[in-house]
């Protein structure tokens, strides 16, 4: 039999009216502003009216090191969504918006797959609700006065070597990375090098993720380091005076969006920051608003758990007060084999050695997450490939780390095939034997906390840093930056800097290349290896295959 | 009595539910897709369906040469709109949307004024239902495409010394109108001398407001000349592939907004290209669309009639087969006495014979509009400070004209200040007595259609163009492009190319700078001095203003 396609059973979905949704949740129409007949925003009114009330159960969904052979991460966090709902828990979903530049790259949608999907998809991979337009359009005006205030005298002595602040573009353009701006004379400026980020890579975005309302949003706009003066004194955006008018921009967009599953339950989609130079996680906004409107509300985080959960750990939980009740680490017997040192051409065969062989990765995040003081339980996203011994590898392995892993066919089979998973889940959740701590202290000395990173999530021996930048976290730490948490960037791949390096390293060093603050957003982020802010498109970009069909459907973009 | 801003009346609009007005105009429910509650895109298939119902009136507003002291064009189109329905009129209203970008730099919306306005006025002048990001998108995709088909082998040998395709914002940003691009080295590209246009500017936002549809959409764009080989051969926005995925971006874009007016009558607000690089008018689509749904569809054009109405009736009514019923041509006593050499300051004053004198602008105006073959009525927007005698000599000078000049107070008090006008504009209107026809025909030389422009509409002696622009009109024609309509730019301050010479010029010359072929818009750009598609922002820019206040309202963007 052929498989459907992810787009053609979303075309299939039996969505409700988005007033029907938020109605299961408690939100009445008025405070739905919707967009279309399948989409809307929570209003800020009815958001701060939630005060007060109890949290839910926050479940978080992380993943092994990302293979080629893909996990499901997503997939699963939607499934497990529906599951809940399924076995008669009131549960909600909160995930990232998608970026609309890659999707003209290569092909891929950030909604899920197969049964697990939330709908509309096209929208969700496209324009949505505009809200990654308004960081744009928010950033690019902070840009547009920066260049404007040193063309009418500069009266902040701003030292136009060091505007720290580029420009962004939802695009994968290469030729914007780097470019000499204000040429062609006196009436268009001071020429200088700048360059162009794609739009989920702003610190707008990472600052719109974790603000929890709009004067906090505002304050930590204002926050935003621009540029510096030639005695490196810092310029802030709200010495220019951007922060009210960006707080405008980004009015609407503060505001969750509301959208459905196949299965028509809630999902959050809201917020999109990279997971290398921000931390990668949907909005506290939306998490915080979930967990008042639903008993259980699970989301997921960049990456794989090393930095999506460590990241979700020490920054979100930390900057917003929360606390997840068990964590769900995806694994597929694909990757494992992967892991084992298999490659992508010979997965179809089985190979219990290599799953075995692979699980050591595995272990490993099983580890690092109980050591927030997390429960762990691991799904394990089935594939019509795997073998029975080999899913059986995986499960006695994960017993062996004190752990239980449960087979999860919600891909093929929506909530029906996910709903052991939910009920260990809940159970898990409403025992409540979480005990979470970030992994360190606000007042650890900084370079002290990428070393508390790097020994006991990476399990490196060594942080290698040179004096320019041990002396660059010494000044922000004079600064008054010292009890910001790190953001790490560094390759997905593997728990070390090399992403060739699968399994369970040991022995390896932390190169750390260069530090950036994030003032606005509230972290530093520490950069080990290349980090790539403006993709490019590649030779035969998928934008050549998307058009619209003859029924006036969107064909090729998934 | 202190007068109450625009912002404050449009705040304490009863707005109707967004269905409601559609409703009224026979559109249903699930053909309206929402934005808000306030916002509707009408549904593509709801439109087909309308092909072969009756088409209403149309009548366009347009204005004399502005000047400082204000026409009201906006205004006076949704006053004349509301005053038709008080009248008992089915009437509905299509005007432009608003940039984002301007409304940082000078205050300034574009919705009207006073008891005549379209509401939400905030959002209609922030990102509204998302139109231009829309277009920004598709825009730079094809800008990325380009640079990224170069990068990869560059098989369509484009040269690139003459890309001719820049890249758009909707920001007021001068550092952006000339850069250069893909420097860093061999992974960013090929450095080349680039740069970036506001995105109103766009040949992407012409060719919206001139397809008729989604597949003239497509056929458009792929229309598109983005750059030129070392032999000067066209290479096509097509032979980029990229025509398909730039619609899928317009799919959305391309249905038109409904909102409402202070007054709950319709209004389609829809488009808004350059008036200077573009035709400067609101959507065929919208217009198309409101002439199938009411009686009488009131819509403007941009800048004074000689460039706005002009444009609007060689470019739009041409290309879409509308003719207007009745053309209204708002004129205030302040510009009379402007153009009859009055400063500002002293606009205050009562003075009969600045007013007389500056009449003759008016007049040519009027008679221009009459050469299409349309009836002529004046509207007299009133100001608090005109006095009966400035607005008698204003009545009795066009009436020497042989049309009528009625006296309009709708700003003040609604549609109850200008039902006279309403009267008398449905009047002719029912009376049929338009006997429209472009001014020029098709298979007019190029050359001679700019002189025809510049003859009969700005009365100038001459063209003055170099051997060089008159071959380059002459190869378009040679290429199949000699049946295009000529879209002029010049200054909208004068009939001439002077913006310093008021009043009614006679004796000069119109000297061609630069001729540019927007090949999928449809149109020949002809650019008579200094063209700006980058603005800049001032010394102190609205921005700094524009803030929340703390009811969450926004202050400082009107």
């Amino acid at each position: 039999m052929a498989h459907k396609t992810d787009i053609e059973i979303a075309r299939e979905a039996q969505k409700k009216p988005i007033q029907q949704i938020g109605d299961g949740l408690g939100i009445p129409s008025e405070h739905l502003l919707p967009f279309g007949h399948d989409k809307a925003k929570v209003s800020a009114e009815f958001i701060a009216g939630l005060n007060g009330r109890e949290n839910g159960k926050l479940i978080l969904v992380t993943a092994i090191n990302p293979t080629p052979a893909g996990e499901g991460k997503t997939t699963t966090t939607v499934g497990l969504g529906d599951g809940l709902n399924a076995i008669g828990k009131k549960a909600a979903i909160c995930i990232r918006e998608a970026s609309l530049g890659p999707c003209f790259g290569m092909k891929g949608g950030a909604a899920g797959g197969g049964y697990a999907q939330v709908v509309p998809m096209e929208e969700m991979n496209l324009h949505f609700t505009g809200d990654f337009h308004a960081i744009t359009s928010a950033h690019n005006l902070l840009s547009a006065m920066i260049d404007n205030h040193i063309y009418w005298g500069n009266a902040l002595e701003i030292d136009q070597r060091r505007v720290v602040w580029r420009r962004v573009m939802d695009m994968n353009d290469r030729a914007l990375r780097d470019v000499v701006t204000s040429l062609g004379g006196v009436a268009n400026g001071f020429p200088r090098q700048a360059g162009f980020d794609i739009t989920v890579a702003s610190e707008v975005m990472a600052i719109l993720c974790l603000a929890t309302d709009l004067e906090d949003l505002q304050k930590r706009l204002g926050d935003i380091i621009v540029a510096y003066r030639r005695d490196k004194t810092p310029i802030y955006c709200r010495d220019l005076k951007a922060d009210g008018a960006m707080t405008v921009l980004l009015q609407q967009a503060m505001q969750p969006n509301l959208v459905q599953t196949l299965e028509n339950n809630p999902a959050f989609v809201h917020g999109g920051p990279f997971a290398n130079i921000a931390h990668g996680c949907n909005s506290v906004v939306a998490t915080t608003t979930a967990l008042k409107l639903a008993d259980y509300v699970v989301t997921e985080a960049g990456f794989g758990a090393d930095l999506g959960a460590e990241k979700f750990m020490n920054i979100k939980c930390r900057k917003a007060g929360l606390a997840p009740s068990c964590v769900v680490v995806v694994a597929t017997v694909r990757a494992m084999k992967m892991n084992g040192g298999v490659a992508k051409a010979d997965l179809g065969q089985e190979n219990v050695e290599a799953v075995e062989a692979g699980c050591a990765n595995l272990g490993r995040h099983i580890g690092n997450v109980k050591s927030f003081g997390v429960p762990v339980v691991v799904a394990i996203n089935h594939f019509i490939s795997d073998t029975d011994a080999e899913v059986q590898a995986v499960k006695d392995y994960v017993e062996t780390q004190g752990s239980e892993a449960i087979l999860c066919k919600h891909w093929a089979k929506g909530s029906e095939g996910i709903k052991e998973l939910a009920t260990r889940v809940a159970e898990i959740a409403d025992a409540d034997v979480s005990n979470f701590a970030p992994l360190y202290r606000d007042d650890l000395p900084l370079f002290e906390k990428i070393e508390t990173i790097a020994k006991r999530i990476y399990r490196a021996d060594e942080v290698l840093a040179d004096k320019k930048i041990r002396d660059q976290l010494r000044e922000w730490e004079a600064a008054g930056y010292g009890d910001l948490p790190i953001c790490m960037a560094k390759t997905q791949y593997s728990f070390s800097t090399d992403p060739n390096l699968r399994g369970a390293p040991t022995g390896h060093s932390v190169p750390v290349r260069e530090v950036r603050l994030s003032a606005g957003a509230g972290f530093i982020v520490v950069i080990c290896g290349e980090i790539m802010t403006m993709p490019g498109l590649p030779r035969v970009p998928s934008a050549e295959q998307i058009m619209l069909n003859e029924a006036g459907q969107i064909e090729g973009l998934f």
